[in-house]
């Protein structure tokens, strides 16, 4: 049996998640709340389930749902996508990714991925029979070098993938950017997918550049995003993608024959909570901002040097201080002598930078928790 | 925009029960049950959300529910999979059946299908690259020629599809059957993928021959179920697949970058309902029985002359007394006109056989539906 997918192993995230449970360490890892989920969605999921909405959904999604995330998107990004033709939920927003992808993306196609980027993108492209062709960003910043975009994109590009708030740095795309970005697709038949699962978690006031803003962009996009960040639930996998009717039609062909559906009861809960509770969404940023703020302040006790956080909630951590390993063996390390998991970089990249010296730490933790890393990662 | 999935319409499900809702007909198309599911499974639900079981599941599926699996196919049918290595939890058995397809199936390849067959899987096989062959069913007992299966299958054939207890007709498959698969595969590389979906649903004693019994053919096969069928839920799409370690390997990287894991508080009350509660899926077949008796006694009240029934919760009916149209006119006229809405045959067919006169009953409803229906179909 030889392996249609050669370059996939285990992803790094449960490799660390293993192997903070076998060495009791400190989980930052991978990207995941540690603290309850607001009491409302509990409710509101029981109401739907003694409601009796067991059964299957509608193959797009509820339409209760599908009508609250197009009042939300309206209210955020001034742009209201229509409910039954261009919002499609899907189950999580890795489920959104493939989709759109398989969607659009034929063998011999091309894909521009900005590298340091998810690790579920290129193996989508792969078995979409594509290529992932990979643009670094700036190995600082984090920004994109739209000139190396440019010219990353020829004759097979089907499609470009940003992501905004990024993960791993928190890195965030500028209004310049959009527009440098939709001065090089124009023209081009090249779709964009933008992952924003991270769009309700920005600091200091800034604004997230949703592709939704961006007509000369949402156009040709599919826009991703998932109540599993924004709600503290990242094992509900309820997600969702927002795209022009052609695009959605193409989306949902893919969707129907993959899951078909997404669980009912949870749909008819994340619809409530849209409707009735706003605030919770809308003070996200500063709830994660206060943990971001005492997170860096107990850092600068440490020999780690923090890289400034956009949004999303990780930290990336500069360790040449402490110790010459790559960021593979340095995580390991962390995690098994020193009590604290990580994520490297490295997993992110086709090719990782030569010599960089970073790892992921996740603030989306109690007080407590972070504490207890910090209390452990002074020792280094 | 060119699609890629050119064949692909919206499903005959989503059309009938639209059509259903639109003209007031009772709905006896689209395959769920309209009556609760069992009120342990919310309180488990529950308490899982309760006890905080909200962030990602293991990529492979919560080790309580793998392992409740595990025993629970130990105790049916007599082989115990590896929970860590054989037994893949999944959103949906619609998931499973599309990553079995994903993990091995290339561009090129062939895939033995037997119609009339469930509408999710030529589309898959198509976004995969390759090509589904069509070995038609008995029109009149739905039972395989194994000789045309053993013809149909060549040097393209990377993998054979087969569904028992069968939908849309409630066919099996007998141990004889089984046997004769095994002969035809001996010594081939082509794999099967089953899809058990109504394992519990069988009547008259008789006993669902799992390709999970039949070593001969387990070590090559994708198994695939769903808890939808058994618990009453189909919207709450959490299915697994069982396979040998390497098929499984397979099929987790694509699962992990298709959906990544599965709703876990699901999850966690479907392994307390497995573990507590075997009576739960050991009365199914009963439950369902009764429901078949009623139903089949009414319809003979009827113009409508109702097929065999083995397993499974549909009945298909032959109209040849009642209209000369085609089934899909038919179904319409029902749904329209006369307040019932069936699913025609033709959808599970490439090329449906002519004058075939058939329409699928779904009994798995209340009562009180049921008799509505009847009501209606005695207008007939
Ligand atoms: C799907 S596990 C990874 C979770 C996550 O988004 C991350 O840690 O980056
Ligand atoms: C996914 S909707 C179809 C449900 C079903 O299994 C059927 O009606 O055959």
């Amino acid at each position: 049996l030889q392996t249609k997918l050669p370059k996939v192993g285990t992803t790094i995230f449960t490799v660390m998640s293993q192997l903070a449970q076998e060495h009791g360490a400190v989980n930052l890892g991978q990207g995941f709340p540690d603290f309850p989920v607001p009491p409302r969605l509990v409710e509101e999921l029981d109401r739907a389930m003694r409601a009796g909405h067991n059964q299957y959904a509608p193959m797009t999604g509820v339409p209760a749902l599908r009508q609250a995330i197009a009042a939300k998107t309206a209210r955020v990004y001034g742009h209201a996508p229509d409910a039954d033709t261009e919002v499609t939920v899907t189950s999580g927003a890795t489920e959104a990714i493939f989709n759109a992808i398989h969607a659009v993306v034929r063998a011999g196609d091309e894909v521009v991925v900005l590298d340091p980027c998810y690790d579920c993108y290129e193996p989508a492209i792969d078995l979409a029979g594509a290529r992932a062709v990979h643009v670094p960003l700036d190995p600082a910043t984090f920004a994109p070098d739209w000139q190396r975009v440019r010219e990353a994109i020829g004759p097979r590009t089907r499609m470009l993938m940003i992501n905004s708030p990024h993960n791993p740095s928190g890195a965030m795309l500028s209004a310049d950017d959009m527009r440098e970005l939709a001065a090089i697709l124009e023209g081009t038949g090249v779709f964009l997918l933008s992952d924003e699962v991270y769009e309700h978690i920005v600091f200091d006031g800034a604004r997230h550049e949703s592709v939704l803003r961006h007509p000369a962009l949402r156009e040709r996009a599919f826009v991703v995003s998932s109540f599993g960040k924004t709600y503290h639930c990242t094992g509900w996998k309820i997600g969702y993608c927002i795209a022009p009717p052609a695009l959605s039609a193409e989306f949902r062909k893919v969707h129907q024959y993959n899951v078909f559906s997404t669980f009912t009861p949870g749909q008819h809960a994340f619809a409530a909570m849209l409707r009735d509770d706003p605030a919770h969404y809308e003070q996200l940023g500063a709830f994660y901002q206060a943990k971001r703020d005492r997170f860096r302040e107990q850092l600068a006790t440490t020999r780690l040097a923090p890289l400034p956080v956009p949004g999303g909630y990780f930290q990336l951590v500069d360790y040449s201080d402490v110790s010459d390993l790559d960021d593979a063996a340095f995580c390991r390390w962390l995690t098994v002598e020193k009590g604290v998991a990580a994520i490297p970089l490295s997993p992110f990249y086709d090719s990782p930078p030569p010599g960089q010296r970073l790892a992921r730490l996740c603030f989306a933790k109690n007080e407590a928790t972070l504490d207890a890393a910090i209390e452990r990662l002074q020792r280094l």
